[in-house]
């Protein structure tokens, strides 16, 4: 049988430091997950390999970010079914704009769940990603909602800070 | 024990014959579904009512469509930590550029899974909740993948259509 | 009875920075002010009772500062029916023109009285806030007419500059 | 002593379609106006000459209308210290983003107070004079109040009709 | 031997009304083309399968339109090496400026000659094809200069209509 | 009887290390100018007086540079009828774009020639003023001319400098 | 000796419904003008001649109307000294946007006049034409002050239906 | 007999640095290229001349790289039926938006075959042009073909890279 995993492919290495926040997420949450540099236009044949393997293997989740025409999540929508969650990068001169429209506006049939451009949309690649997960398992659901309180006692401590310095 | 099922919200009824086709996708997966016009701005105690009440009644998926400064997808996953889709409605002057932002920007660590402007998106939501749920059903993660493949053939049937025109 | 007040609510406490300039206007204009980090989206609940509570103790005008999907003001106003100003926060790829579209593209109902992106436009949160309360207030409204006269001065202050420096 | 009214100001007679809804809110709360037709760029000093008397004769607050390089709001927010509430018209080929840019982004010392392109903006634009004048009048408060409350179950209707649709 | 050829790729048969301007301009020049309705993202497979089998056969350019996120040509110039011209398609909300961006913004390595968005794109298809071949082929190089200098008697042709009528 | 000049008006001394440019093509003309601080917004009355003060002593061409909701040309364009040219400064989060549309999108009857945002545009108002004053001053359009032809020869030397580093 | 006139060029004869505006005002000026159809991509010889002529033969002023990727206006700016007035058109997919952007951003040292896109540009391409000329022809410059007082009779006119209907 | 080349022209030296890297892929294949330094706007007739010659000695592909207004490519085109490449320079204040859509929007019959904005576009050109000329030159048509898998290769290297760093 097999272990579910996410999937977590980049366009380029130069994705990792904007990434790092999605496998940040994922490991708190004790999610397995599997990384990979592999390119829609580059490496297409290896992308098509890795996405039937990955799935047969048993990734429940597959999250690609990329930049510029940012077609890396659509090129994986279109060989697995699994939910594909699209991170547009902020690597080139339109600044994020031109990979968010690559990746958000797919034709019917062929969905990327599209998250915010740039180091946000990867930390939020996580927290969705477990959302997902928690579809068929009760369990981490409810170690997602348990986060959301801690996220909500954040806010709170930054408010009493700022009572501090007007005070 | 509840059932899950898709709570499918909309700013107003005139989103309806666009969210028409994210009824259509549930339908044909035969998967269960709420519809309701629910306010982000209008209606917020009785959307936050709505919402916590439908996911302790086993909702596992929420599809919200709305349009201009579209808050009603981000408002909902402020509520829930089940997956929240969203859906900009291109009903403005702006034709969904403003929903599309205001939908897909979230902050770290409440994402919405953002479709496509419009008609396209509206139906990908369909997909990509049936998507989601597949991570808990493997019996509707078959019927996914089995429809995946009627598709390419009506791309194919579209192909030979054209071949015998221009024969 | 209550003393009248405006309520300045920020996304995060990054946006003291730019909202200092609102708090600065405030204090110029000898106008009481609570200031406050809340979440439309990671505290939905604490935001909704702060703001009823602020209401019945006086509060006549929210002023409202956030980001890209920049909600916060939105959210506000459908709680509240006094005026609401939103400041959209320039700290993302887009530069804040997220933030624009989502503040002020607001549905017919549930007005937002939207002012420009950034530094500019938390200064002039301030001015605004202290326009509408004159609206009860003449007393400030002379302090508010007599303050545009010395900003008209530093304007002729400039020009004398460019003309020694032209000469 | 002068009775306070508000001031509804279009740069062109085409204009008057979409500005009807400003006025119908205002009527809906007895609010008092003068509706006029007047341009920044065709007609400057008799606009400069008629803000200054509406507000030496009790004008309270300003609603400017104006499309393209809408430049009707700033100009009289530079004339008046008077809320200015700015109106962008959608009747160009860039559907009133040209207008957005011209009426929000106004520079520190001179807000407008800017709502949502056409329409929406218009009625919005209605509430949002209503909301200011509370501010110095609770009665008018109290009927702004009650009137959010109808807008919340013409919500819960339009989703009674719906679920009779889905039913 | 193989015979060279050009490869027109559509995603959708709703493309062909835009992009039978450019089968006219083959036409026009003679040029052997086949056209075939495959997608990127509903077979991918199907369209990896036809563009190797094409280049194999002789295929020396591919023309690929597509719209939202137009991945059509991103993926085609993937797998050849032969130039590909990519059409983005104005079929949606945005009108094209999507489709403009996903063809055009391709990482460094893997080019896609982009033009127009819509019915001047798909003319100029035609022609940009027919240079490329001159590159190896003289014989068309004279006829795509000869077309030319036809182009500039209708602009005379059109000049002399607007003397008559002006005069 | 008046000297001709021109009047260059910013709406801030911020815009003077961009404005420069402006100065300096109009000394190499030898044309007569006067450079001003005066706004739109804080200062309406003071540029009324100003502008109407200059074309009474002579004033051929207004120059006005602003940012943001850039008023100033369509101002000033709207108490004159002398032509104006309109520089938009590139001094807030959207890059000047905001102060193209506000300065370009003019209503029919009152023009503003607007130039490029920020140093290039600077440069060629200066360049446009002096084309303009051309109009009645052969003299100067002698000049103009001569300059055009050392800006080729500029072209030349650079293209010899690559020439040699390319060898 | 050469009579003065201003020379009307458009990229296609489909502009002249809209540059019909530019010839109504020229004629009620009184100005002298010449119509014609010209291409800077299917006729630069054609262009390059007719200007070099135009400005031989007395033109003074040159109004280039052109879409999409508008290079007619400064293909002509970099043949002739003369001030050169830039009509975007708005007859593609991108309603004049990709004009406007290519009419108004030109490189130092050779600018373009440009106006609003479509419609309004048209004729204030006429009113900037006959401003300029009125740099040398006082007489000109009388008549154009005068219609501009018309035009400000026309706003009162159009306010007097206004007050007439709301009364 | 002629020997075939590619000419690179850039509207000015400061486009050197972005354009280097189109010079190293032409230099990788063994491509003769002439560089050139030449304006659409500054030196019009020295560009015509400089195309004509060119095109008369042999050059088969034209690139043509400019920022702004960005004209050359497009005024090339307009002289040559040689395959003209457009590569946006990403050097003002819009940060590329205004050339790309100044390159890409041609009219039809005068096409410009367009590349991303910046470096990664002038890669492409340098690839793009390869490719172009492979349509005759099977040689060339190996090399580039062998090229691409070295691409592969280094993505799948950084690809390891990432494992080696994760495990």
């Amino acid at each position: 049988m097999t272990t579910p995993f996410v999937a977590v492919l980049m366009g380029s290495d130069s994705d990792l430091p904007t990434m790092q926040a999605t496998l940040d997420v994922l490991k708190k949450f004790d999610i397995r997950f599997e990384a990979k540099v592999t390119s829609a236009h580059r490496t297409p044949a290896a992308t098509h390999a890795y996405v039937q393997d990955a799935e047969a293997r048993g990734c429940k989740v597959f999250i690609c970010a990329a930049g510029l025409a940012a077609h890396l999540a659509g090129a994986v929508a279109g060989i697995t079914t699994r939910p594909v969650i699209g991170v547009p990068i902020d690597n080139g001169p339109l600044q994020g704009h031109d990979a968010l429209l690559s990746t958000v506006m797919m034709p019917g049939g062929v969905p990327v769940a599209t998250v915010a451009i740039g180091k946000a949309g990867a930390k939020n690649a996580g927290y969705l990603a477990a959302q997902m997960l928690s579809c068929g398992d009760e369990d981490l659901a409810v170690r997602v909602k348990a986060e959301r309180a801690e996220c909500a006692e954040e806010v709170a401590a930054k408010d009493a800070k700022l009572q501090a310095k007007l005070a």
